[in-house]
C-alpha cells in the first residue's frame, strides 16, 4: 500500500471509530452531542490519531487496541479549537470554511462542548484499558494530561493571548509553538509508542521524530500562511500579518524560516534510523507534512 | 475524634494536598497557575474529595492513598463553576463573595483556567497508579470521566441551560439534578469505595448512598433558597424565584419538599446498615448535609 493509500485509510479507520465512540447524535441531551459531531466532523486531517497508531505500528504493536487513545488526541485536538475560536479568544467566525461552533450552537453551548470534547477524550483513554496492560494506560494517562494541560497545550495558548499585538522574541515564540502544537504531536507518538510495548530506546527515538516534526509542521503552517492558496487552506492568505501575528518568516524571514524547517524535518527522518520498513509510514508523515500544500 | 474535627481535619489535609498538586502559583505561565489557585482556594466546602475519602475508610480503604482523586473531584466540580459563572452561561461577577474568576483575570483566561482545572484532574487521577492497582485506577477514571461528561455533570448543565425561562416538569428538574450536582457526589463515593477495596455489595450500598445524599443535598440548596440566612449562604436568598428558576419547592411545595429530602436522608442512612463504625462519618455527613444552615 502506498503512504497515501495507508494515509487514507487510518483516516477513514480513525473516522469510524470516532463515529462509534461518540454518544449518538440524538442521545440525550441532543443538542450537545449534535455540537460535538458537529466539530468533530469538520473535515480534520487527523493527523495525532494517525500519529498514535503509526507510532504503534513503528515498534510492533497492534494499531486496532490504540484506536481509543488515537481518538481521544482527535478529541482534545477538537476541544481546543472550539474553545480557541470563541469570542472570547480568538473569535473566529469560521474554521476549514464552515461556521465555528459557537455560531451554530451559541457561546455557552461551544464552551460545553469544548469541556465536553475534553472529558470523553479521557473516557476513551480509560477504555484502552480492556485492551491494553492498565499500567501502560495510566502512564499514557498521565502523559497526555500533561501534555494537555496548563504546563502543555493550555501553557502554549495562555502564552499565545498574552502575547497578542506584543513584539515577542524567539524563546516566547518556541515556547508557544512547542506547547500550543507541539505537547500533542509529542503526547500521540509517544502514546502509541508506550501503548504499542515500545523498548526506552524506541521511545526516545520515536519522542525525538516527534519533537522535530511538530516544529516543522509549525514553521511549515507559518510558511503556508504567506505562501498558501487560499483556497486549499481554508482561511485568507496573510491572516497572520493582519494580525500581526509572530511567526516564524516574520522572526527569522523566509529563507532562513524554510531551512529551520527543512532541518528540523532530517533531524525527525534521522531519529528514525534505529527502525527499518515498520517505520517507513513516519518517514513518509514527515515528507508529507513538510511538502504539504494545505 | 467528633465528626466535626474529622471533617475539619480532611478539609485541611484536602487544602494541603490541593496545594501540593496545583502548580505553583509562579510556574510559567504564571496568569493561568494564579487563576486556578484563586478558585480552588476560594472557600469551598470540599465535600467531594471529602466523601472518596470517607468512602475509602468505609470499605478499610487507605485514605492517604486515595488524595490525589479527592483532589480530582474537587478540581472538576472548581472547573465546572468557572464556566458556569462566565457571561455566556450564568453571568456570575460574585461566588461565595469574591469576583469570580472572569472578573478578576478575563473571559478568555476564565476559560482556559476551567479547562486547565479539568484536566489536571485526570493528571491527578492516574497518578494514583502509584499508589494503587492500576486496574482500580482506570476504572476510576472511566467513572469519573463519565460522571463528569456529557452524559453527566455537563448533560446536566446543558439541560438546565436549555430550561432556562421554561416552565419544567419534575423528570427534567430531576435529570438535571441527578446530572449536575448528583453524578459528582456518586463518581466521588464509587472511586473512594472502589480504590479502598470494596466488595460488591458494598460498593452498591454506597452507590445507593451517594445517590440519595446527592438528592438530600439538592432539595437541601433549593430550601436554603427559600428559608436560609443570606450571610451564611453567600448569595441573596430568594435568587431562584428572582430568576425565575424551578426547583423543589416550586414544583411541590415547601413541605413536600421538606419531607422529600428527610426520605431520602433516610434512605441514604439505611443503606450503610451493612456498615459498622467504618462507617459513622458517612452517617455524619448525611445529617450534616439535611441540617446545614449554608
Amino acid at each position: 500500500m502506498s503512504f497515501h493509500e495507508e494515509l487514507k485509510q487510518w483516516s477513514r479507520q480513525v473516522d469510524d471509530a470516532l463515529n462509534d465512540y461518540l454518544p449518538p447524535a440524538d442521545a440525550y441531551p441532543a443538542t450537545i452531542h449534535e455540537a460535538m459531531r458537529y466539530s468533530v466532523f469538520a473535515g480534520g486531517k487527523r493527523l495525532r490519531p494517525i500519529l498514535v497508531l503509526a507510532a504503534a505500528k513503528a515498534v510492533g504493536g497492534s494499531t486496532d487496541k490504540v484506536m481509543p487513545v488515537a481518538c481521544a488526541l482527535e478529541l482534545i485536538h477538537t476541544y481546543s479549537l472550539v474553545h480557541d475560536d470563541l469570542p472570547a479568544m480568538d473569535n473566529d467566525d469560521f474554521r476549514r470554511g464552515r461556521p465555528t461552533s459557537h455560531k451554530v450552537y451559541g457561546e455557552a453551548m461551544a464552551i460545553l462542548t469544548g469541556d465536553a470534547l475534553l472529558t470523553i477524550a479521557f473516557e476513551l483513554i480509560a477504555r484502552c484499558g480492556e485492551q491494553c496492560p492498565a499500567e501502560a494506560v495510566n502512564r499514557v494517562t498521565l502523559e497526555i494530561a500533561q501534555a494537555a494541560g496548563s504546563r502543555g497545550l493550555i501553557g502554549g495558548q495562555v502564552v499565545d493571548l498574552l502575547s497578542e499585538n506584543k513584539q515577542i522574541e524567539a524563546p516566547v515564540l518556541e515556547y508557544i509553538h512547542r506547547h500550543k502544537t507541539g505537547a500533542l504531536f509529542r503526547a500521540a507518538v509517544r502514546a502509541g509508542a508506550i501503548l504499542g510495548g515500545a523498548t526506552a530506546v524506541q521511545l526516545e527515538a520515536l519522542t525525538t521524530y516527534a519533537e522535530q516534526m511538530g516544529l516543522a509542521f509549525q514553521i511549515k503552517d507559518d510558511l503556508l500562511d504567506i505562501e498558501g492558496d487560499e483556497t486549499k487552506i481554508g482561511k485568507p492568505v496573510g491572516s497572520d500579518v493582519k494580525n500581526k501575528k509572530v511567526t516564524y518568516p516574520s522572526l527569522y524571514g523566509l529563507e532562513k524560516a524554510r531551512e529551520m524547517a527543512a532541518a528540523a524535518a532530517r533531524e525527525a527522518t534521522e531519529a528514525l534510523k534505529i527502525f527499518g520498513a515498520e517505520a517507513e509510514f513516519l518517514r513518509s508523515m514527515m515528507h508529507f507534512i513538510i511538502n504539504r500544500d494545505h
